[in-house]
């Protein structure tokens, strides 16, 4: 069975605590948006699409609980959690997208003569439950896609993969994205092997992918990020994105640009696989995205063990922008495989 | 004052552990030949040119004790010592060049009918002793002139130099190769800021590096090796060596080809500083470096704490090597700058 972090039935959330893995599979009930987003906030919970999703359904706990019948304190009430929601972390658009859509939906809805507190509720429930449901499927289809799209450009029987940080089922609804391509390579029997980045500083590969690859007997290689250059001969690299935006910059966790530098400097393919929800079309290119920096002792500390001297001044930015023109293998979605410059209307039009 | 790693007085040899820092500033006592090795081997010192005078001293202080009087019996336990002790760790070819050095020494001392055991132990001591005098003035020799080399190659006052691992005073006799350079430019007044990367898995960055500079107070920043890339604009790349051979391909710690074909993308100087000792013509091509794989708890373990999940497989190369090709600053000796192509006549000359 499938690893699941996030577990959505008959209305309660657990989510799995993926600070505590891999030493414990620890589930803790989310049933206030504020739980949800001290969740996101301390990462128990992290991955662009898995944030959208268990914000959102943080939100759907909260309703389900209440008791409110006024109209308009429900309607307040639930733009402002999704407004709250989406400061829990700036970085991964999905979130910011989910929250817009779900606005937009409300105010649809408040419109309409007929509709009660109860209705205005309903709908939203009803949304963001099915955003659970089309993720998975999203994901799916991107796993299909890139399998297909690598293997076409490959001249082996098997494909060799490198990735970096963690968007397997831990990192979304289920299946995952970068990691979903390699899972579906796995299943069609054409997977030679994984190569995980441990990820720095908060060690998401070797925590997080490692478990995930152990857990489906996927044959993988843990190693340092900064051996990714010398592991990189004859693969194809797949990671996973927080925003791509118009032009296809997209940011993804820290390290992602220099992995796409050395994929170019070694003419090996280098894939984003992210499903349309990371996309945002509202910016023009990376420059305009905000880069989330995180505390210092992520860096400087391990389990509360200070691992750095002390005094020492520290930069931890927790995302970089990969430009698109280093983005040589495609951008895969659930639509399919796109080059940076097609996907705005892959995505407009999908 | 400049931090001591190496001292040795009246034939007494204390090193600094290196693996107890940042936390506690813990000499150590060396007094056999053993002893140095499982130094060497457990990384309490590291750092090529460290590595072979520890090495070479911990003979001394064995030797120093000895009342051996026959001279074959002293011959033959400094030549096994020496085979002994470049066993300890295999890829920095510094302690394999000195080992070789003391034993010709050693057979030309034995031919000469007026030898005797005293005068064989002493020629050798000697001749340690200074190699731990000359590794000082060399460092200082680099420092010197890959500082002067890379101001004259950047249009600012001030340089801004990217480092890796750890090549101070705790890596080398005392002052360092390419924090040497770092530390020349600070004592004339021309660097503007260091960044130095944390150097996994064994953290020599964070652990050591950011020490040093912290107590030099030399102004410093820390990142994640994965940081690199996007921390690279308008530096310069200095890091060490722990071997170059005769077409300048260079070993050092994992890690560094990566920030070379970084270094190549963004179109800055990657220099190696390195004293001749580290240069190995005896090689012809990097290929042809035996590269040391350390043990995977190294990677996966923290102060004894395991962070990766359980059952994945690991690949953890001690270092990696850099093409010459790559090296587009140059390399830096105490002898001057070279390019790696004219690297071979100025060491056979020097």
């Amino acid at each position: 069975m499938t690893l699941e972090a996030i577990q959505y039935l008959r209305g309660r959330l657990h989510i799995l605590n993926q600070l505590l893995l891999p030493h414990e599979t620890c589930y803790e009930e989310i049933d206030t948006v504020q739980q949800g987003w001290q969740a996101i906030r301390d990462m128990k919970v992290r991955g662009a699409p898995a944030i959208a999703i268990v914000g959102c359904l943080s939100l759907v706990t909260e309703l389900q609980q209440s008791n409110e019948e006024d109209k308009d304190a429900v309607v307040t009430f639930i733009l402002d959690s999704l407004k709250y929601l989406v400061s829990a972390r700036p970085t991964a658009v999905n979130i910011a997208k989910a929250a817009a859509e779900l606005s937009a939906l409300v105010r649809r809805e408040t419109q309409k003569a007929e509709s009660t507190a109860a209705t205005i509720k309903e709908s939203v429930i009803t949304h963001i439950v099915s955003m659970l449901e089309k993720d998975i499927a999203d994901n799916k289809n991107i796993g299909d896609c890139g399998a297909r799209h690598i293997l076409s450009r490959i001249n082996k029987e098997k494909a060799t993969i490198l990735t970096h940080c963690n968007t397997g089922s831990l990192a979304t609804a289920g299946y995952g994205t970068a990691l979903g391509v390699i899972r579906s390579l796995h299943a069609m029997g054409r997977l030679e092997h994984v190569f995980c980045t441990e990820t720095r500083p908060y060690n998401q590969g070797a925590r997080l992918t490692a478990f995930e690859l152990v857990y489906e007997k996927i044959p993988a290689t843990l190693i340092a990020d900064s051996m990714a250059s010398i592991a990189m001969k004859e693969k194809a690299v797949v990671v996973g994105a927080d925003r791509v935006v118009l032009n296809g910059d997209t940011a993804n966790k820290v390290g992602t640009y220099q992995l796409a530098v050395s994929a170019k400097y070694h003419n090996i393919p280098f894939y984003v696989a992210a499903p349309c929800t990371s996309c945002d079309l509202s910016l023009e290119n990376g420059e305009q995205i905000v880069i989330e920096e995180r505390p210092h002792q992520e860096l400087t500390d391990i389990n509360g063990i200070r691992i750095a001297a002390p005094g020492i001044h520290v930069w931890n930015p927790a995302f970089d922008v990969t430009p698109h023109e280093l983005i040589t293998g495609g951008i895969i979605t659930e639509l399919g495989v796109f080059s940076p410059s097609e996907l705005q209307d892959a995505v407009i039009r999908g």
